[in-house]
């Protein structure tokens, strides 16, 4: 080894070192995500070598803050800290972690055990030198105190003095704050976007605006949908969610039951966006004008409801983008526009675009417009289509975008998908994401896919928006099923998810035709291609019983986010029992899964995740029926008629 | 929004994206560790937006190489992709991914689905755009071919041609070889720490060389040990261990049983290293020269065995840096040296440097050149002692410094401290690790302990070194034990850990005796203190049975590597059933964690771990004893008698 020619670097290595950060998604890649008004739990590994005490401090700053604020972190064991801090505001923030060697309280720890009178008297001129260190950093009148400690523990000689002065614990707390941090490391900025409550707790009602008119064959208007807004606040929903409502293309337009050629008079699909009219930022004439849509958005801002707009970034053959920006799309060897498919399948009414395209720039600007364009008239949520189908990189940069501007925009994203794209999307930006619970249905699939959304560390990204129906999608369980299981996927989607939506006229008439049984989930004479008349006044409808759900959502705050879920042992395995807690207010659900018949069977409940001691007495009132029973300990007997109900959801009052 | 003011950037982000690569150890701040001769078997999450399909790509570079390898990555199903290569050779390694948009494969798959003929024909001519891409970039005859196939795909007009031109897989994998990597991301450069096979198993025996005389009273000598090599290695060790070997300092030396001043003719501790004579590079005279040392590493050398040698980072307050460096020592207030001290406990014959020195160039350097010292004259593995009071950058250092001119050397980390600072101290470059198994007695203990330690993330660096004594520790188990409980805790660090060491003469004659019952895991006059004579030729030695048991380890590839460990249940919680597997070599030990009484039970036998069928009949043979058993399926009775055996260690063949 030629020891002449190496060296170590001059400057000093941190002797700190800090591990395992939470939340940290993709070691800070990508943000994590909170609401207005949540703390913020940060825990780090944080130590030092040898026996030197560390200290770890938490540091954080919100949009718009120049100064970071700090906070010391608790220590938990085992070389683990844990601090916190509440997001009073929307927008990006930032933590990070500090961690430094704490000489004064490893030398007062080390000082408390000495014995030998000499051994007390030279360790305490060694805390003398350490607190002269922090007074000469201190000022006022903290400095005098500190200065005075230090002449004390330098001139005092009877050891047990000596330890009452090192025992005081406010004036070495003053000490250690003034102290320099020796061997200190940080790790990066994380990031960390907080959005409004919405994006955590939000009950979603989808509607065809031209469907919304009272009148069998009339086209809806935006008027007739205001009008629907109180009957629909009183279901308890708070986001009126609307399919595209710009022209629709008239080229290759579908026909009803997705014919491949329209007749006369069939309207076309929502989603086969543009005609010579205009495209993404003009309105169906039929609907009404850009006024009108204003005062729709005002009349559900009024109502604390809002409107979510469908963002479909494709096009009908005849959008007028397809002559004015032909580079957008790319062409077949024939000459002709790519249009989709899935092969054999042909969509021939629908463009989509090439975002590869040399003029990236106008494209993407372009569409970026779009939604800027909406979230000026006032709109504040967006249902993104298929945001699967676009790169990456695209909507993370259309987000953060969007976001500066309006900081308010949540985004929803309708991704169908495989688990690993779902979860991109939700990493770059998406506040919701689609969930497959539209599939989940016997006890051990929800159980297994709601612990994964509820309590694996993507929960710091992903927050789940369920889904019983769609308009592309009538699950096979839906096809021909009865008015208990309409009742049970509601309630399983309203309690186990803080967000969740239904596509609404067909669910509150509880519509079960599926157009191809047992093969495709497409609705029989699906809306997307045709006017629907839905006769909501039907006495068999559902709306009561989802007035009640709903109701039950504003009402418990345990309902309204989703990382307290926990399931309960129960010994029939038609039986889901599962519970929510925030503070004081719980909810268990006990849900019987077989639409048929009745289910009866002995829940073992974890009374820790209810905060309940083992053998304590409480009362669990049905919110559903009113009804209350006296339960003791953790062993229960619970019984389900379909007939009378899918599930008891409890309220549970210690005794 | 002022669009004017803002745009897109102009370069285009890649489309692929690769997510959760292993094995990766912090996010690629450190190594992953395998030994040469080994599989890396590498997976990743690879996937684009939309339909399309991707590739992806596993490189690698080793030690010198300019130019990187690769080979395509298998799909595994839900965007996951593995790939490997195999390391052939010691030193720094590098791997990453690449994952790009495989147009072509996503191409041929759409093209095979088309049925309409105009549709397969347009659809054709895509196809060939891409091929005659792909033959741009191809040479000689590749190119020919992919331009012929290119003119086929556009001059043939039927459709039945044209899908079995697609379907050539060997030509179409030609035009994907040489087709332009659409798209592309690739991870960073990832590191691998690749060693020698002891690394990974080695059969450790720690003996003090002034011990090793056979002439009781006698100072033993180098010369005394490398007579004892062969017998060691009959006993089929491969490492042998030596405390340290400089001067002993003499002043305030401590005498027998640690008492705090040596009496006249005490030897003292040979980690209180340096007197007058010498430090960290000279030879404690009475042990011999440097001449006999090196004679004895080449003894080791010639008989496949090893000598590893103890560094010790401390000195005794007469090692001859005192003087020469008093800048490398603290001071306390009287002025005198900062000894080490565990308050109230005090250590005056050991002086700890000041890593954080203003010298500290001087000191990291001449630390780093006392292992340069003894590598240079062969030594080739290093048990650290309390690596954990050292700063980790110090020891990153000075490992990486080493390595580069001592490939071969391997360091033990000896760290019996908290949790993070072990797997630091691995991460950091350790090439093994003390473990807790000195404490881990209880079924339960055993096995979450090796699960932890075969199966969890931490294994890709962490290699555990399981030792049932050292001469600071004879554990509260072993105190006043019988021959039972030395043999039972040996067979189980030896077949539990690939590698495993003892503190060698006081284990063989299963010294038992502590110094402070129940109060402290000293032994009672420890060698460390004192000249020993351990009459090895004693009849309840232990010797036959370790080297049975180490035979076995040397015979057996199962035992030579740590990943493969599985537990099988047992019904009675004294036994202990676990197996390893390397191939077809297959080791199930049962063993009998009660030394008093024999213990019964059935095993349920993971047999997908051993890979055997449910229902396999198989002979079990107990290589201890050399009796076999007709086994059949996964439910076997196992009894075990104290007296006779702590275990079976059944070797497993399929009928």
């Amino acid at each position: 080894m030629n020891d002449a020619r190496r060296g170590i670097r001059e400057e000093v290595a941190p002797i700190a070192v800090i591990e395992n950060v939470t939340p940290r998604v993709d070691g800070g890649r990508f943000a994590a995500k909170r609401v207005v008004g949540e703390e913020v739990t940060v825990t780090a590994d944080g130590f030092a070598h040898g026996h030197e005490k560390v200290a770890c401090a938490l540091r954080w700053r919100g949009p718009g803050d120049n100064a970071w604020s700090e906070s010391a972190m608790e220590f938990l064991g085992n070389d683990r800290w844990r601090g916190s801090f509440t997001v009073d505001r929307i927008g990006p923030w930032q933590y990070s972690v500090s961690c430094w060697v704490d000489h004064l309280e490893s030398w007062r720890e080390g000082f408390l055990h000495r014995i030998d009178p000499a051994d007390v008297r030279v360790a305490a001129r060694m805390g003398a030198e350490l607190i002269a260190e922090s007074a000469s950093l201190a000022k006022g009148f903290e400095r005098d105190d500190l200065t005075r400690l230090a002449a004390q523990l330098t001139g005092e000689q009877d050891p047990t003095t000596l330890r009452r002065f090192a025992g005081d614990d406010m004036l070495m707390e003053v000490a250690r704050r003034h102290a320099p941090r020796d061997g200190a490391t940080e790790t990066i900025a994380f990031p960390l976007i907080v959005e409004r409550e919405r994006a955590r707790f939000s009950s979603w009602y989808e509607l065809f605006p031209r469907s919304a008119s009272d009148k069998p064959g009339a086209h809806g208007t935006f008027e007739d949908v205001e009008e629907r807004l109180d009957e629909i606040k009183a279901m308890g929903f708070n986001v009126v969610y609307l399919p595209p409502i710009h022209p629709i293309g008239r080229e290759k337009r579908k026909g009803r039951n997705n014919v491949p050629l329209a007749e006369e008079g069939d309207v076309g699909s929502p989603w086969g966006i543009g005609a010579s009219e205009g495209g993404h930022t003009a309105i169906h004439s039929q609907l009404g004008t850009l006024a009108d849509f204003k005062h729709l958005v005002r009349g559900a801002k009024l109502r604390d409801m809002e409107i979510a707009m469908d963002i479909a970034f494709q096009v009908a053959p005849d959008h007028p983008w397809v002559k004015a920006h032909p580079s957008w799309f790319r062409r077949r060897p024939d000459g002709s526009v790519q249009f989709a498919e899935n092969p054999p399948k042909k969509y021939e009414d629908i463009y989509p675009f090439d975002f590869d395209t040399p003029d990236r720039q106008g494209l993407w600007n372009a569409l970026r417009d779009v939604v800027a364009f909406w979230a000026r008239e006032g709109v504040e949520m967006f249902r993104v289509d298929n945001p699967h189908t676009k790169p990456f990189a695209f909507w993370e940069w259309l987000i953060a975008e969007i976001r500066r501007d309006y900081p308010r925009s949540i985004f929803l994203s309708e991704a169908f998908t495989r688990p690993r794209v779902m979860h991109r999307l939700a990493k770059l930006g998406f506040s919701q994401s689609y969930t497959y619970f539209t599939w989940r249905v016997t006890r051990e699939e929800l159980t297994e896919y709601f612990t994964e959304l509820s309590q694996e560390d993507s929960r710091e990204y992903f927050r789940p928006n369920c889904w019983p129906n769609t308009p592309d999608i009538l699950p096979y369980h839906l096809h021909n099923a009865n008015p208990t299981m309409f009742r049970l996927r509601l309630l399983l989607a309203a309690t186990l998810a803080a967000n969740y939506g239904i596509y609404g006229p067909p669910y509150e008439l509880m519509e079960n035709r599926p157009r191809d049984p047992g093969v495709s989930e497409e609705y029989l004479d699906s809306e997307k291609y045709e006017l629907k008349h839905w006769d909501r006044r039907r006495a068999e409808s559902l709306t009561p019983f989802i007035t009640k759900v709903n109701a039950l959502r504003n009402a418990h705050a345990a309902l309204q986010s989703d990382w307290s879920l926990a399931f309960h042992p129960v010994d029939n395995g038609e039986l889901l029992c599962y519970s929510k807690r925030a503070g004081a207010n719980r909810i268990l659900v006990a849900a019987n899964l077989d639409p048929q018949r009745t289910q009866a069977g002995w829940v073992t409940l974890d009374m820790e995740a209810l905060g309940l001691d083992e053998q304590a007495a409480f009362t669990v009132k049905d919110e559903l029926n009113g009804e209350s029973y006296p339960w003791r300990g953790k062993r229960n007997f619970v019984m389900l008629d379909p007939v009378k109900t899918p599930a008891h959801v409890f309220s549970i009052h210690p005794a």
